[in-house]
């Protein structure tokens, strides 16, 4: 059966009696107080060390990502401490869950929605970026474009511009970013409705054009949320809200009759 | 029942339709681009913005938690992917969840245990330091003592000096640090053998030098891993190994008559 | 913004200081010693007490998709435990967690196929039954059918005539499970070879024939499941094999240079 | 490495492409159809098949267990369905993920508690269980004792006294459940004041009886209510509330300004 008679390969971490590495790399000598933290994890996502302008992008968009108050998963883990105190893991884990296509799946949606209509070869100039953004949206018909849109700024999501701008900064405006915008520029046109291009679809087109992989953008939301969810469970402990939500919820329950769709076929 | 009739209150994220502000900062203008993400992970969790030595020795604890190959928690994020690739979420999660008392465990509780044996005032040269310690470990009498110990590196693990000389490059370190390097230079005499200070109880020490909060520095070695079991989902994608893991054990099952500790009290 | 502003109706648990209700039962009084559990767990779902015909049918699905032995779920559950014994639903929340659309997803997947192509009104009988699948394999031109086919009982999967019986016998092969049996009947000469029904398949359609909600077809593989990792984790506990099981990975991990498909478009 | 060079042992699940079998039994001709899925879940966690009475007892238990209406628990797994309505297995995880220390964890601390004060031979009468009682209780000096209180039935938890009645009803009121109804006799005289012996310690008594391994109790109750969350996914699908749970908390923020523990020992 296994193919690998000779062993399970990693490039990730190994260790002997009298070392450890990581990536290759020797991980007290070469990694610890020389490398940051966002800058390991693209490293560990990539395989090949990031250079310091992807790492300010990246960074950028765990920025982006990491908080957005009392959000379903932050909730979620707070009320997952309440009752199992004794569970950081636990709690973590619970509000990770919430990361799924309502919430935090925008951010790979919107990338590989990107990723799906890049041609080759790619446009020129913002002129033929234009010409390939009306081709999209006419092709969607009335469908949902993933990125645009937000339920509170309506006017302007402020990270979308910020993104682009240290995208720009660092050489790393790339097709999925240019699309993007080309989106946002002729969409009103089309649509008859000026959308805004919102925060977590420009983070899945940075992500994208970093070049990390498709299939886990959505683990790099979830690194990023991670952090905002430590932040979380630390405001918790010295100013807890979750028991209290608890009692919002049980104290207002109305017992109402059963029923429900659960009839029977047979 | 609320007493916030007030609101429920928080620091961390918060929006309105033009702005979004992040722990009482402008997000877009002031940390995206701005502050990296171990700073922002330190901020969030402290709620105060750490310095530059600060962030670089919180930065130095992260790498050196990240990944140690293939762990049990990597393991279990490969399989579960495997199984439900339609949700990166549960495949960190899951691995998360292995983040318990035998794994992950030892960075909290070797920073409780240094914690609960400082004294007040604190020892005020190496020589009360290595007093201090002897005294914490007779009483211990032959408990185990967190943080001392390798299965592994049973000459010293790498990353323990290194973490030491950052600390102390930066000004930072505290007595958590002082009490386990005090340890390590007084047990050889009491317990007649040499054992090393292991890098997650070192890695411990060093966050309780920063003053984050015990309760929660579990969560920072998750922190880490998460990113590590990003790392781990990404060699999967192109260096698969989860179904070969999962045959090597399925098809060397040996079935076994049941039976097992299940009888009645009655 | 709540339409509740009456308060959070539930028909599920709800407490005074003197009784308790399930379900607008006395759950003392009527529920425990007189209702099993797998009715119970009908009951909750559906919001209706299922006859006997009805638990009995609901029973043998759980029985049957309970434990497989060493599953990915299964090592998952017993690595969790090992990683993190002082969490019990740590670990079986992560195996749950495998049980996506790989592994427990077909159940769900097939109820939703059959169910997506049963035309109103129903076919009358079993020659009508048979043109509708033939009619049904032909739409799929190619495409795997779920239910179709298992990689081991290749021919037949024993769980499939068993469950097909009871439900027989208890007047609840409804419409879900006649066009399956029907495309068992006509698959071999459409496609020119012949696949088992599956277990999980005939599952999810005896689910559907119950009137379940498709929606929550995959939560009651989930509710199987748990029984089957609590019987492993209880087995570890006395038969542990979760350690040699790790182990037989890190000690033949094989390190490889760093290298992947993270490059950037910048 | 591997003491296990024959394979790694199991009495669950097993296949061959003929036949699958189950703790040594036929899954299909002699499980599906004929046992019950309470009685299958002792079965699964004992390796010996229940009795009637047994099962009985078990079932009575879970079903006191399996849903006590808004629970964090439960609102956490509406909460996550509403963000990540594309896993159901993920929802019902982070549900389970809150049956820790303070909730679902009083089963397993009371069994444990009485198992632990269980003397050899056991008390031959209720006098004598009485009298080891007050030993029990004035050992636990003012200690809070698992099991007795509870915040809502002060006079009385319904599930208690049902739950001991069916336990006598089969023959199977053991050891726990004796010393329990002995502390519930005698602990007004000794604390001053009269407690209810509440559901959750009943039930930890009782399964401790059915001579279920204590380090998986907590598991039952996990089981017990995985078939409730069930019940509020099945809930929320027709009669959503997790939206304005959600709402009634993020609109109710009170942005305060950042500050906590955070300060450095360095």
């Amino acid at each position: 059966m296994p193919d690998h008679a000779d062993g399970y390969p990693t490039a990730l971490g190994a260790s002997t009696p009298e070392t450890i590495t990581l990536l290759g790399a020797d991980l007290a000598g070469d990694i610890m107080g020389k490398v940051g933290f966002g800058e390991l994890a693209f490293w560990l996502a990539a395989q090949r060390r990031p250079t310091t302008g992807e790492t300010r992008v990246f960074e950028a968009v765990l920025a982006a990502l990491a908080d957005h108050g009392f959000t379903p998963t932050a909730i979620v883990t707070r009320l997952t401490y309440l009752s199992a105190p004794d569970s950081v893991q636990g709690a973590l884990a619970a509000g990770l869950l919430g990361g799924g296509s309502r919430f935090l799946g925008v951010t790979e949606d919107s990338a590989r929605f990107l990723h799906r209509h890049l041609p080759d070869p790619l446009p020129a100039d913002d002129t033929a970026w234009d010409t390939l953004a009306r081709d999209v949206l006419r092709a969607q018909g009335g469908a949902r474009i993933p990125g645009l849109g937000h339920h509170l700024h309506k006017d302007g999501d402020p990270r979308t511009p910020r993104l682009m701008r240290i995208a720009a900064e660092e050489g790393l405006f790339g097709p999925h970013l240019s699309l993007f915008a080309a989106i946002g520029r002729v969409h009103p046109r089309l649509l008859g409705k000026t959308l805004p291009l919102n925060g977590a679809g420009a983070c899945g087109a940075a992500l994208a054009d970093l070049g990390l992989p498709l299939e886990l953008l959505r683990g790099f939301a979830l690194l990023a949320r991670t952090a905002g969810l430590i932040g979380q469970l630390a405001e918790e402990l010295h100013r807890p809200v979750a028991n209290e939500i608890f009692l919002s919820v049980d104290l207002n329950h109305r017992p109402v009759p059963p029923g429900g769709p659960g009839g029977s076929y047979g």
